[in-house]
Order: C-alpha cells, then sequence, then structure tokens
C-alpha cells in the first residue's frame, strides 16, 4: 500500500469513532445541540494534521508482527490499532487546541484556530478537556478486557503530564511579549523539546504498538525509549534549524521563531558561540517583532556558521542512533527495523 | 473530633502530597523555577475552599467502616483515604481555575484568580490540565496495586467527562453575553446541574470510599447513586434559591445570577410561570449588566411566589430521598447513614 493508501485507510477510521463517542452523550441523553457541538469540536480539531503519530502506531504494530505491510492486518486488529492511532491524534488535538490559545495563534493548518472560529472562545478550554476525554472513553471502549489495559491508562497518563511539563516549561523560559535570553540554555532546550514533544510523538507511538503486540516487557520499553527520545531531541532540533535555515518552498511557510521569541536549537546554539558585541545585538533584536531586528539575528546566525554546526550535529546524532539499534537486544520479539523506519523518517528531511 | 479539627487534620495531609509531586518533577529533571511554578499552582488552586468534597470521602468511608469517628482511622488508612479526598479537590481545583478563565471571573475565594495573578496569564490553562494531572500520579503511586485501582481511573475519568459535558451545555445555554430564554428550560437546567456538580461533588465521594472500603458492588454503586444525584441537583437548586432569595449574611455573596444570565432553577421556575407580559420584562431584563434591570426580575420572581415552589420543592424532593434511603438494601455492607449524612447537610440549608 502507498503511503497516501495508508493515511486515506486511517483517515476513514475516524468517522466511526465520532458516532461511537456520539452515542455516549446520546445515552446521557444530552441535548442535540451539546452533541452537535462536541461533534464539531472533534472533526475540526482531531483530523487535518499530517497524522504521522497516528500512522506510525499503525506501521509499528505491522512491523513488530512481521508483516510485511499494513493491508496484512485483519480487519478487526486494524481497527484495533488504527484506533490507538487516532487516541495520539486526540491528545494532539487536546494539546492544539491549548497551545493554540496561550500562543494567541490565528491559524492552525491554514484555518482559523479553533477558539478563533465564531462562537467559540473561551470555550475551547473546555472542548480541550473534552478531546483528551474522549481518549478514555474509547480505551475504555475497546481495551478494558485487555491484559495491558491499564499500561494504556498510565502511559497516556504519563505522557501527558510529560507534555505539560514541556509546555509549562517552554513558557516560562520563552513567553513571546518578555525577551530574557539569559533564561536560555542548551539544557533547558533539551528540557523543552524532549517532554514537549519527544515523549508524545516519538515514545508514544511505539509503546502503545508494543502493549497491543504484546512485545511490552519493561526492557524493550527501555530500549525503544532509549532510541526514540533523543531521536524526538533530533527530529525538533532539525524542525529549529529548518525554521531559520529552510527555504519557504522546503519547509511550507515563512518560519517566524525569531520574532516570536522562541527557545529554539538556533538562538541557544548562537548564544553559546556568540561574542559579547554579537550577544548584545541578539538580546536588544531577537523577539523583536519587526523585520529587521529578525533580519539582525539572523546575519549572526549566518555569521556563527550554525549550518556547518548543524550538519555536524545531525551527523553525530544520526551515527549515534544507528548504533544503538543495531545493538538492540531482540531476544524478547522487539525489532531495531521499528526504530530504524523511525530513523529513516526523520534523517536529512528537509521538509 | 469536631468539625473544625477534622478539617485541620485533612489540610494537613495536603503539604505532603505537594511534595510527593515536586519530587516526580525533581526526579525528571525539572529546572527549579518549573517546581516552584507548579508548587504554587498546587498550593493557590487546591486548598482554601470550604473541602466539603474531600471531608466527605473520609466521613464516607469512617461510616462504612463502622467507626464512631474519624479519629478511629488508623495513621495509615487516614493518610490513603484523605488522599482519595485531596483528589477531588484537585479535581475542583483543574474545573475551577479553567471555569474562571471560561466566566472572566475576577475573584475566587476571596482572592484574584489564578490566571489574573501577575505574570500567570493563559499559561493557567497548562496549569489546569497539571492539577488534572496531580489525581493520575497521586493515584498510581498510593494505589496502583490494589484491586480497584483501575475502577478509581474509571471512576476519574468518567465523572470528569461528565462534568465537562455539564460545562458545555451550561456555556452553550447560558453565554454570557448573548441572553436567549428560549434556551432555558427546566429540563435543561437538570441536565447541567446533574452533570456539571452533581456527579463530582455528590457521587463521585461517596463511590471513592466504597472502593476502598471495598464495598462496591455494581449494585451498590448504584444505590448510591440513585440517592446521591438527585440530591446533588437538589443541592444545586437549593444554591440557586438562596443566589436570589437569600440575604448576603446567610449566602456570605451578594447574589448575581440574575445579572450573569445563568440558568438557574429561580428563571425557569420563573419562565413556567410568567404570563405573556412578565416574559417579556424577563426578556428584555434577564441578563443585563445593570441594576435597575435585575429588580425587576425579582420583582416578577416574588410577584410568582417562587419561595413558595421552592418551598414545596423542598419538602418533596426531600420527603423523596428519605423514602429511597429508607428501602436502601444492606446487606452487601452499604449503610443508608452515609446518604442521610449527606442529605442532612443539605436539608433547610440556609448558607
Amino acid at each position: 500500500m502507498s503511503k497516501e493508501d495508508n493515511r486515506n485507510k486511517f483517515l476513514k477510521e475516524f468517522p466511526d469513532l465520532v458516532v461511537e463517542l456520539k452515542q455516549v452523550l446520546a445515552q446521557y441523553g444530552m441535548p442535540q445541540e451539546a452533541i452537535t457541538w462536541y461533534e464539531n469540536s472533534l472533526n475540526y480539531n482531531t483530523p487535518g494534521g499530517k497524522l504521522n503519530r497516528g500512522l506510525s502506531v499503525v506501521d509499528t504494530y505491522a512491523i513488530l508482527k512481521g508483516y510485511k505491510s499494513v493491508s496484512e492486518l485483519s480487519q478487526e486488529e486494524y481497527k484495533k490499532v488504527a484506533l490507538l492511532g487516532w487516541c495520539i491524534e486526540l491528545l494532539q488535538a487536546y494539546f492544539l487546541v491549548a497551545d493554540d490559545m496561550m500562543d494567541k495563534s490565528i491559524t492552525r493548518r491554514g484555518q482559523p484556530c479553533w477558539y478563533k472560529v465564531e462562537n467559540v472562545g473561551d470555550v475551547a478550554i473546555n472542548d480541550a478537556f473534552m478531546l483528551e476525554a474522549a481518549i478514555y472513553i474509547l480505551l475504555k471502549k475497546h481495551f478494558r478486557n485487555e491484559s495491558y489495559y491499564v499500561d494504556l491508562l498510565e502511559l497516556f497518563h504519563d505522557v501527558t503530564f510529560q507534555t505539560e511539563l514541556g509546555q509549562l516549561l517552554d513558557l516560562i523560559t520563552a513567553p513571546e511579549d518578555k525577551v530574557d535570553l539569559s533564561k536560555f540554555s542548551m539544557k533547558k532546550h533539551s528540557f523543552i523539546v524532549t517532554f514537549k514533544t519527544a515523549y508524545y510523538s516519538f515514545y508514544l507511538p511505539v509503546a502503545l504498538a508494543m502493549h497491543m503486540a504484546g512485545i511490552n516487557d519493561e526492557r524493550d520499553l527501555k530500549q525503544a525509549q532509549d532510541v526514540l527520545i533523543p531521536l524526538g531531541e533530533y527530529f525538533q532540533i532539525q524542525d529549529d534549524f529548518l525554521d531559520c535555515f529552510g527555504t519557504p518552498e522546503q519547509i511550507g511557510k515563512i518560519g517566524t521563531d525569531i520574532q516570536d521569541n522562541k527557545c529554539s536549537w538556533v538562538i541557544n546554539k548562537a548564544l553559546e558561540l556568540a561574542t559579547s558585541e554579537q550577544r548584545k545585538v541578539l538580546d536588544d533584536n531577537y523577539g523583536q517583532k519587526n523585520k529587521t531586528a529578525e533580519e539582525k539575528c539572523r546575519k549572526i546566525f549566518y555569521d556563527l556558521q550554525l549550518q556547518k554546526y548543524y550538519e555536524d550535529y545531525e551527523e553525530g546524532i544520526a551515527q549515534q542512533l544507528k548504533e544503538k539499534i543495531s545493538r538492540i537486544d531482540e531476544s524478547r520479539g522487539f525489532k531495531g527495523d521499528v526504530l530504524t523506519a523511525f530513523l529513516n523518517k526523520v534523517y536529512k528531511r528537509t521538509k
């Protein structure tokens, strides 16, 4: 099956989940307007992204079970593993609805942010809660008789909290309206990206697939985590790099990290390398909402040859991860191929 | 032990929980500023209320175990049941931080709402998430080896979702800035108060205590729910009544439901009884932010003799609940006294 077919097959599962969730409200006797509201929120906020996280639950499961392609899964098996994938997408929807409010963003995935939609406004906070709650409704309905049900619940609880911690640290380190570069450091950057992104985007999909495949020994979960967390960090560093050094054609948008005072790898590397004159320019211009200030920062990033540092970092981390993967103990059924598939999606990505 | 002693004993447990939660962050290696932020949010938002919900977990547990007083619980037992009580208070904190933002409230419990505190702002959304997450961290740490651990998780998931549903229905039925009394009805009022208040404030404390006491047969949980949900509705109807008809001395605040366009029992009863002239006055004046309009509504409420309808309602529901309680099947260890204790706290309450 092509990538596009995989995505379409996965997308086709979502309407059934919306029907199930609406049924829960109907069973409670909720008035129709509340049911319609929830349906709109689910449909507006959950599909529509790249769905990488959700799809990778399915892909990982197929690899673990030794299938050559996703099409070898039975229909029942597919529906079940896809549901776990959609639970990550619901978790992501919950975070994004809230993050957009906290960041005062205007658009998301080419449409207005949910809280910017007419008549929604601050109700979006409660809608975010209800997107999260959908995860546990679905897990209860479809997994409560599985031996690993509690593991799924705890995994979602733990990863949700880790992501919230990363978001907190990001918000207090780099508030959009109060620039203070002395709060930044490469170590803090590492914390923020690990917690805010790596756990839910890289570790969570694999851990979910491992539980469902029955390959969920603590030691194997740790093997997965030990590769996926640094891989998630690498992914975000790459994202930070491309925001500044990628062309709009490559990344499909115009980078805004400099004006947005983001605690990105780029500024943190620059702070490590800058002379005191360059530091002064960064202090005065980073996070300022104008193109001139942005260009002054960008010039320093080029002068410091950050591309070169990035390339060195990328080669080093990719090498390290390949070695780690080559040493994976597959004796209990875990497969290094799962991790290689992730690494290949990230390595030398330009978009 | 006096009521005051009970409350103080319960309050003394909270700092230990904050220490435990801080330790989780410290183990993750979180920077100190994030740990301090979380500590401040926990302390600002969780204690400070009446703590009725948390305390009633302890009280209910003592009754179920046949203790004459809370002081008969062993220290270990007390700490454990109090922790469940604090989990409800954390759930409440999570709701209140978010509700205050959605309602644009200014103060809560005599201090600024959390999002109004300097430097907090919209970060409060993430702080609300982290208050919720604390529940599952604490349950995992203290209850994961108990046979009823999954029951506790599912109970919190279910009740959280029910409360969010009630909040949604309330927000779309009675937005503060868009008065439309045709959206109101006694049936909707009943839904809103049942979901937004009764489940987490009345059913949840008892269900938690029942699980820990090992008296958690489905039939007994249902017996509890069948009394506690209508009792919770009665409590909220009383609250609505006192907001309008209670003196400020009685209720300790000045009622604002009329100006706030609240979908309260009072307005719904008035809509049932109003002549078309009175209805017109209500349409034009309810939810308007001025004293004159408020007084016009209030006059109609008096003219319609809503006090009398309220008194009839109160006598009727109290009678019904007493009868239901008298028919409780105690053969599996459940005790009607648990429910009587709740009823006595609500019946003819004037504050």
